[in-house]
């Protein structure tokens, strides 16, 4: 019987709370941990795919830490006065905010850091997976700067991009033979749209401002039934994948 | 015969002007290869310590520019106006001061990224390697930033450690055996010591506003002496080391 979402949640918060950092980062551990809040939408989701491919959940845990710690990376950089100046983060100072500039650059370093120490315990291929995304979230950043690029485009890297590699390293970390993991990057990707889709319905921004409510509803409702789809297809139990589908869809925070 | 130390700084030269960089960065390209400047004294040393453990340089060119990249991420934060706020590097406008802060700290970000990638190639215990190093730096900044720390402890940090991982990276790239590995760890240590002090002898810093510039040139010389005393010990052809351990002491800029 798997472990529902909720499980899931508490198994991660468990893991992160007792997450030993590098002795030397001394007092940065500190805002390290205090970056480290959140929803564990991402970990949830790697052990959940991790744990249809038939995945052992102690041995996945680490590439589940990781993909939430490179999210706290992105979200404490990005936060930054020198990047979207964001002083609140979940009702909260944010790093910079509660630490200053220069221990929030540096705990976002570690931060990123100690995700790939951790993706690497569950192997190469898993800290490869956790790379391609960190890059296209780091690209997407930029665009988001400039300005002037593709909604779409700019949501895939940004968002998207992590999203997926949430399920895929899950995957990989419980060994799901390469190609059986198409038509699982094919479903995350759907996910990613789904789950930025929601933001900005949620936000009043990004798809919503481009498209209307009524649209992006439609779209987020598409996306959805899509990775459904997907998910029926596969020879496994996807019943804990399908629920958080559907959190996913129906969730207003 | 090896290659000298001149002939591996222009094959490194050679590989980081053709690397590519992740298509994603898009025009954060520019920063990321514009952070490259340098004298490649870390990556020669890379490639110097793989080809003494019979290490085929085109295997281990990616580790080499892995610790380079490394060198150049840890600059590119430091150099921000929230942390050393160096508007100059090597001559020229630091990062930040060349494409703004923004750009700046996404740059540092996706050079971390990108060692990373470089270094998976070679192996998970390369890039293992590399995230140690890279986290003793990022803690020993945030030494630095509070004050008040060991000076030894704190340059054993912020240089030392990727001096070691510059050595660790080119044998584990090598694929030299680890029962073999302790005392090339430790000639790597004395060889951190030794750039670092005399550095401090050519800024009149550091080492030398502690014990002054007579005492600090003799702990150069001794660790000089210690790292040339282990290089006879090896079972290996350690010419090349021995001439980059001269260069290190004997080196004015």
């Amino acid at each position: 019987m798997p472990q529902t979402p909720e499980q899931l949640r508490q198994a991660v918060e468990l893991y992160l709370d007792e997450l030993p950092l590098h002795a030397a980062l001394g007092t940065l551990a500190e805002p390290v941990r205090y970056a480290l809040g959140g929803k564990r939408v991402r970990p949830v989701l790697c052990l959940a795919a991790a744990e249809a491919a038939g995945g052992e959940l102690a041995r996945v845990m680490p590439a589940a830490a990781a993909v939430e710690l490179v999210h706290s990376f992105s979200l404490v950089h990005d936060d930054l006065p020198a990047l979207d100046d964001d002083a609140l983060r979940r009702g909260l100072p944010s790093v910079w905010a509660a630490y200053g500039e220069a221990s929030a650059i540096l705990a976002g370093d570690a931060l990123l850091a100690e995700a790939l120490r951790l993706a690497l315990r569950c192997g190469g291929e898993v800290a490869a997976e956790l790379l391609e995304a960190t890059l296209e979230m780091i690209g997407g950043q930029q665009q988001d700067l400039e300005g002037g690029h593709d909604l779409a485009e700019l949501h895939r890297h940004k968002t998207g991009a992590l999203f997926c590699a949430s399920v895929m390293c899950g995957l990989k970390a419980a060994g799901l033979a390469p190609e059986l993991q198409p038509p699982w990057r094919a479903f995350a990707a759907e996910l990613g749209l789904l789950f930025q889709v929601v933001d900005d319905i949620l936000d009043g921004d990004g798809f919503v401002a481009e498209v209307g409510e009524t649209q992006a509803r439609q779209l987020a409702e598409e996306a959805a039934a899509r990775a459904s789809a997907r998910l029926d297809e596969f020879d496994a139990d996807t019943s804990v994948l399908a629920e958080i589908v559907a959190a996913l869809a129906a969730r207003t925070s």
